[in-house]
């Protein structure tokens, strides 16, 4: 079945409800969003020119009616596509006024000048306009008051409708198909960037959008660290090699690795990947609505630390979706409970006697039954690669 | 001659030296960053894992000396091996205190209790922190004044070291063996998704480690819009196809496009695209020391619009290096010099009756002489894929 691209606008109104429900709770009478996630999430413009750092990009969500869009001229056509009727452009980038006087006359037409405007300001969310600008623009609408969210972001994308979870399926489908064929690139010899430079076509060829997230590593028994761009070091007999990937399909990610022994797996290498498959298994079982967040921190520390309190990586897991990490993470202090909707990474490390890392990375969606596995499941034994 | 990766101390320390000169003219005891292109160019520190937004990462560069790291701990392994000596780290996320109180207390030292504390404000750069925590940071620190860098970071990055230049060039080479392969992937009937995917397998296969940008389209005589994804339309007889790339070497960028007639170009696609052509080739021509930015712009804007000012793109061209887009945007009203080190992008484009767009891009280094083409330059006519 080929999957269709594009949400119905049953999606958008849904998520507006949604919103405007949580601002009249929390008395904001206007949202102000300037990031891609949040844009793209109220109307559906998806582009990947936000690469340019140049232009800032405004939506407006009034209490009742459809959000407006304040946005350069150059994406007026690409946002005439989606279901916003209101689309208020000026010719971008102008270092005089970009953007700032038409924000704040619509900021106060949406909210009414003595409204309250609520922005992201916590949770990992940013102002995506720079500082002097957002002064300018309060200055230019003095009687605004301006608040945080009230989480209300992070509350709406924590629960992904079966549309979403539909299309971060076939991008972990996507990836599962690349991580199957890396027998094909990898093998002594081969320098860790090629098998980078490899596996992202690999991606690419099995129906990715785009890959805008390859990490991971290969040294002798574990890793030194799971961040590391490729070096040109060639993969030697005893190596792991760990590759953790994000790829996009239709504007959502898949965010899980895959680990394989060069040549051949030492009973200590066999052993703390084991463990890996081990905790995961652990916090897949117990991922249903009455546990928390915490409790799969929990599940996996058991077996990976003996319940020492997790790594520098500082969690196991975290949200997935529209961005390659989203909330919650999976860290002891998270005492969220698990919901229906929710589509999570479970990644568990053990750190190996000699201070290397094995790391593993499992994508599940959570219902309100049982969970269920987006990505295909890792070997319970590590694959060697000869 | 294989390139190296990475840059010598030298690249850095000098780096410093001009940023601390422009402090100590601005009055700043310390400049706060917080994106990636910032910590990257007074670090090296590069790594594909600011794709998650969770943590925040800070550099503090003070008045004399070298910057201090203040970063997740899950980084500092890969800072430990650039020439940063002052790493500080915490475990994060952490949804209590994500960096707040590290981060006052190594301003404050760095800075003085009563000192000032620059960060970019204005010019496309951003506080990457979220809002409340970067109030948090100055509740915690009350003695301390807040400004903007005084364009620190803009002036520096405008000019770039030959070293920048020879990744650039290499990011440029392989965009245009990408391009010139395109012939192997696109013809009538192929899908512009199709298209896409493959292309990026090509700029992969010619060496980028990847590929953060990817726009374009296809449509009778030229485009609606040039920023939009793919769509799975086929290319038919009669199309434009243009693509527009920005890939990676060693953390530098390429950003230009290429345009080709499917099936046949008609008299009019073949006169639009020669505009560009010719454009281009008059911005070239001028741009050296002693002419500005503004100059560029008027010269490639007599030829595409007559000299009416431009489009609703905004621009012909930008700055380009570390990101996408950098500054200079080429417009009338910027009235920047031009100065040997610049790269730029030359990116007029020419509306056709109809409505639709044709667009060229070349990239180019600035001297004190000449320039030069970082870009193979494309054919002065308009290539047919039959």
């Amino acid at each position: 079945m080929k999957l269709v691209r594009g949400f119905p606008v049953a999606e958008y109104q849904n998520r507006l409800a949604r919103a405007q429900k949580m601002m009249a709770q929390a008395g904001l009478d206007a949202l102000l969003l300037t990031t891609e996630a949040e844009l793209r999430y109220f109307t559906g413009f998806l582009t990947r020119f936000w690469e340019s750092p140049t232009r800032p990009w405004f939506l407006v969500v009034p209490a009742s009616g459809k959000p407006v869009a304040v946005i350069p001229a150059i994406g007026a056509e690409v946002m005439g596509r989606t279901w916003i009727d209101d689309i208020r452009t000026w010719q971008s980038p102008d270092p005089i006024d970009d953007g700032v006087s038409l924000l704040a006359d619509t900021l106060v037409e949406l909210a009414g000048a003595g409204g309250t405007v609520g922005t992201p300001d916590r949770d990992s969310l940013f102002l995506r306009m720079p500082l002097a600008d957002w002064a300018r623009v309060q200055a230019a609408a003095p009687g605004l008051k301006v608040a945080g969210d009230s989480e209300i972001i992070r509350r709406l994308r924590n629960i992904k409708s079966p549309a979403e979870i539909e299309k971060i399926a076939n991008a972990c489908k996507i990836g599962s198909r690349a991580f199957a064929r890396v027998p094909e690139i990898a093998r002594v010899g081969v320098p860790l960037e090629e098998v980078y430079r490899k596996f992202q076509m690999l991606c690419l060829d099995e129906g990715a959008d785009w890959v805008p997230y390859l990490a991971g590593g290969a040294a002798t028994g574990g890793l030194d660290d799971i961040i590391s761009p490729a070096t040109d070091r060639p993969l030697a007999d005893g190596d792991v090699l760990m590759l953790d990937t994000g790829v996009i399909w239709d504007g959502y990610f898949c965010d899980f690795d895959r680990n394989w022994a060069i040549g051949h797996a030492t009973d200590e290498v066999r052993t703390n990947y084991a463990k890996t498959i081990d905790a995961s298994n652990a916090a897949f079982e117990i991922a249903k609505p009455g546990n928390t967040i915490a409790d799969l921190f929990h599940a996996m520390d058991k077996i990976t630390t003996g319940g020492a309190g997790g790594s520098d990586a500082g969690r196991y897991g975290h949200g997935l979706g529209m961005q390659l990490t989203e909330w919650p993470s999976i860290i002891p202090s998270e005492h969220m409970p698990l919901e229906a909707g929710m589509v999570l990474t479970l990644e568990p490390g053990v750190v190996t006697p000699s201070g290397r890392t094995i790391v593993h990375e499992e994508n599940i969606a959570i219902t309100d039954g049982d969970p269920y596995y987006l990505s295909e499941i890792a070997s319970a034994d590590i694959l060697v690669l000869s």
